[in-house]
């Protein structure tokens, strides 16, 4: 074993307290989104000392590697990085998208060792590593170091992002909002307001995690829903409708977002082709928000990865359902989900002191 | 002002003591059922050390002031009551049910005064205090002058009751059980099982807070229940069905319950008339178990006082849903409710780990 191999399997104890602060850097920015994956990085000297520190603030603006390296080189000059170590909660990038490969940023600036928490998954971007040991950098892949609480967060915070990646397509989560009885209107197709101002204020929040929210022409022609975030400070998710027929001139979804971006027309009823141009557009998180009907085809085709679903303290006894035939005929063929989280939305000053609604985040569950 | 004024509008600490004492006895038996109300009364002598103290078990059994009467005689002799203080959680009782009436076993005691924390909202059992008043004991209705702690623990030690004594009739919560989307069984009727093990286990203890449970013929005819209470130390529910048709010789519920007692025809399809049976055998808690026309009966008549749902992680599609038709044609005439408690039944060894269900209590928000 050489000494290589020794440092290659060992997480020292100046880096280990880094990444757990370049995991809190990773996570500072709620307003992360579209394809990229949240990252931090500390910079540490051969002391283990911070030299510098960075995190990525969304696609299209420098990874954390870069903003952290531009830091190190502003606070304590060009040289400073001789030797030093980066700590990053992902394996750097050896491809160039909108910013440069950070494998070769690391090896210009003189890095003398890299530890990643977590392999990049995605195969256009991963070989960071190997591009970086073939230039004599020593590199610790920790994915295997960890004791359960960073572990747990390396998990956690990539979490949709990486399962998009491994997927080769957008993680897909349906939002369901009905009465307690499971419907989406009354008889007579009136549906304002089912859900107190509290839990719609939510549903902007939810919004706020997605790149995209897609709905049916179905909804589109009923609702002519604006699906733009609106009380939360974030992007605006690309607005997406799916479906064969044409998308009304006076259409909300025809006049560009808040943010000046078009809406997005799937002329298909297809799911996983949506889903793949939707890829295409640098795509990770699709929220299916209408209808019935949309969500049914995704469901079917096994493309639902998430159900957050808003059960309102409301009985209205008829009218349209909130889950339209998912082909199950009988109850060894129910749909059975795990429920991951349980949130009470609290109504809201506007809302009856005993309008509280129930979130429940479920997801499919997988085989035994 | 005269001095006995004085004493009537006054709490003293030994007697705030022992009111919350005497109110944690009346909490101690979850057996309690049937017509009676839970009660506690402990006897304080004249320097307000305690002499002895009582609870009440259920119908048919002596009143919590006999019992403690009955145990203070017993410790220290029949003239150890001689000037004591009384304290009850309730109006003590003037009238001779199956037990004789308190006022007059207070009286005969010795007792020269009586605290009590709620006034007795049966018009049969009321007058209590003025029979005591008449045969110059001190009585002081202590409900003005409690803190809001003690003021909470009143109101919630005979919520149900109280509220049963006040309508005049049977107190009704409606049980729901059902899908995520609200249905009850497949597209092809199977049913067998939407909610988990443990959810079904919650249920038996439900049943064991009510002292009648209630379905209607068409789900007797469908399901043959038992409606028993199993795997919860309780008596058992009077075991009702209301409807036309008849309960076939082979139902359960045509043999005798574990208690050896029959089950109740009710041959009405009104709710006003089958709650005024069930109150005329003395019945102060009805649990509404199925099916969904039978639950819109009670709901369109204003008959439901409560809602229990269980809401299951398990999708359906298709198939009967667990709220029939309440006469609601559009929005503004949702029926709201307000949310007062929401449970998270885990799951059992036997359930799948993620298979948590979620039990909503709620009740008919009143206009504002």
């Amino acid at each position: 074993m050489t000494s290589a191999d020794v440092a290659a399997s060992t997480l020292l104890p100046a880096e280990r307290d880094a990444l757990s602060r370049a995991l809190t850097l990773a996570a500072t920015d709620g307003l992360v989104l579209g394809a990229n994956p949240r990252v931090g990085c500390v910079l540490l000297d051969a002391d283990g000392a911070v030299l510098a520190e960075g995190f990525h603030r969304g696609a299209g603006t420098p990874h954390a590697e870069a903003v952290a390296l531009a830091n190190a080189r502003h606070a304590l000059g060009a040289d400073a990085l001789r030797g030093a170590t980066a700590v990053v909660t992902l394996e750097p990038c050896a491809h160039t998208g909108r910013t440069g490969p950070c494998a070769h940023a690391l090896r210009d600036a003189g890095v003398a060792r890299v530890v990643y928490a977590q392999g990049d998954p995605n195969p256009v971007a991963a070989g960071g590593a190997q591009v970086l040991r073939e230039d004599g950098i020593d590199v610790v892949d920790a994915s295997g170091l960890l004791d359960d609480d960073l572990a747990g967060r390396v998990r956690d915070i990539n979490r949709v992002w990486s399962a998009a990646v491994a997927l080769g397509r957008p993680y897909v989560t349906w939002k369901v909002a009905a009465s307690l009885d499971g419907r989406t209107a009354a008889a007579d197709g009136t549906s304002r307001w089912i859900t107190s101002v509290a839990a719609r204020r939510d549903v902007h929040r939810l919004r706020a995690t997605v790149d995209t929210v897609l709905v049916g022409t179905g909804t589109l022609l009923a609702d002519d829903p604006a699906l733009t975030v609106r009380g939360v400070p974030a992007a605006q998710p690309l607005r997406a409708v799916m479906g064969l027929r044409d998308v009304p001139a006076d259409a909300r979804l025809a006049a560009p977002g808040p943010d000046g971006a078009d809406a997005v027309h799937l002329r298909t009823r297809d799911p996983h082709q949506a889903l793949a141009t939707l890829w295409d557009h640098d795509r990770r998180h699709v929220l299916l928000e209408g209808g019935a009907t949309l969500a049914a085809a995704f469901w079917r085709a096994g493309l639902v990865d998430e159900v957050v679903a808003y059960v309102a303290p409301v009985l209205l006894g008829a009218g349209p359902t909130a889950v339209a035939d998912l082909g199950i005929t009988t109850i060894t063929g129910a749909a059975r989900l795990d429920v991951v989280d349980v949130t009470l939305v609290a109504p809201d000053d506007d809302d009856a002191p005993g309008d509280t609604t129930v979130r429940l985040t479920l997801r499919p569950r997988k085989e035994q």
